[in-house]
């Protein structure tokens, strides 16, 4: 089976507004409802979970009942961790009451802050999950990449041809997730937010899936700003 | 003195227009005009020097005279060479004939499809080039940075609080930055396209100056779209 989570935990609001982002209205719905409705729409996804902070929980239900009325039965409510892995814990756990503990099984984590994902994309994400195990949907850098250890002066600059900016979709089979969660120390769990970084340090591979320069996470006014703009001309149709 | 170099050479364009990026109309003028007239505007910058292909010199001298024709007389506009190298030693050739070879003479290199520098960064480059000697405008960056050295996995998910975008301004003591680039074997030129990386691999300290997500480089349709949603929210008036 395949399994979408939609990553929607946070609180913070940097862009000024009473409710978090991904709640935000952009255009004509609610942020989040962009890649839940495209997550819905793919024929291969069994059932889509939305990790919410307890206090929007029943904000998401409403949200759910009016703009996916069709499709909610598919769609699971539930209330987040402290942290994107908690959440993304809490996400699995209600996975497991559903499924036969297959190796088959795939999990497609998404960010709600990013609207723009496409069915490319989730696709790709699927393919790439079932062959390899773990996926990033990346970007290549268009910024020459700086790194500054103190923040005041450069430490290297490396090549940029290697480079890319880390996206989502990130997909796992679920068992080979779990395994590598069971082998964090908390201190790991506490640093090791980036589920594909654990894949890494932990030596398993992890698939690269094109992302556009459009699937831009919504978090400054400025990106919100972006957002309508893409919007305006149709980004969001693709 | 201080010297402004914009470096517009580039005549590629994967906007799908007829015309080089820097020249495309934004708003009530072309991309151009917007970095021109910050750097005419800064009381500090003595002259402007625009380094463009040559089959663009007779129209940038067009646009200076039709969008700055107060200031003209401030602007030099001269051909750029085959790279972004080329066209900054080009320009620095053209400013050793106004100078006396001071080691206090700063140069402010800039990407003329960068329209949204503001004064502060222009400001803030001088004062770090004249106590540094050398200076990149970066962003903390806001996506993960995901590092691939064949394209298809991951290869490492370096630590984010320590990665930053690098955008222009970059500032340099002429003299230092001729120093550096008399060092340089001509494989090294090749390779080396940003005037940064020089700095950094010669043992020269380069300070950070703290961008904006505004001050985008447009290269792509999308970042077209973005930088019109920027003139309307009235980012180029800050």
């Amino acid at each position: 089976m395949v399994f979408g989570a939609i990553l929607a935990g946070g609180v913070g609001s940097r862009l000024g507004a009473d409710i978090p982002k991904q709640f935000l209205m952009l255009g004509d719905k609610p942020v989040i409802v962009y890649s839940l409705e495209k997550f819905l729409a793919c024929p291969r996804m069994d059932r889509v979970f939305i990790g919410v902070h307890p206090d929007y929980l029943e904000h998401t239900k409403q949200i759910v009942a009016q703009y996916v009325p069709e499709d909610a039965h598919r769609v699971h409510i539930l209330s987040g961790g402290g942290s994107r892995n908690d959440t993304l814990q809490n996400i699995i756990a209600a996975i497991d009451t559903l499924r036969q503990d297959s190796e088959e099984d795939i999990i497609v984590t998404h960010d709600a802050a990013r609207p723009f994902v496409t069915m490319r994309m989730i696709e790709e994400n699927i393919d790439a999950a079932q062959k390899i195990g773990a996926v990033n949907t990346v970007c290549a850098a268009t910024d020459t990449i700086v790194i500054s250890e103190d923040g005041a002066v450069v430490s290297d600059i490396p090549n940029k041809a290697v480079m890319y900016y880390g996206h989502s979709p990130q997909s796992f089979r679920i068992n080979l997730l779990k395994r590598l969660y069971n082998t964090l120390t908390q201190e790991e769990k506490d640093i090791l937010t980036d589920a594909c970084k654990i894949c890494c340090l932990r030596g398993q591979q992890v698939a690269l899936v094109r992302s556009e320069y459009t699937n831009l996470k919504i978090t400054t006014p400025g990106d919100y700003i972006i957002a309508q703009a893409f919007i305006a001309a149709g980004v969001d149709q693709k």
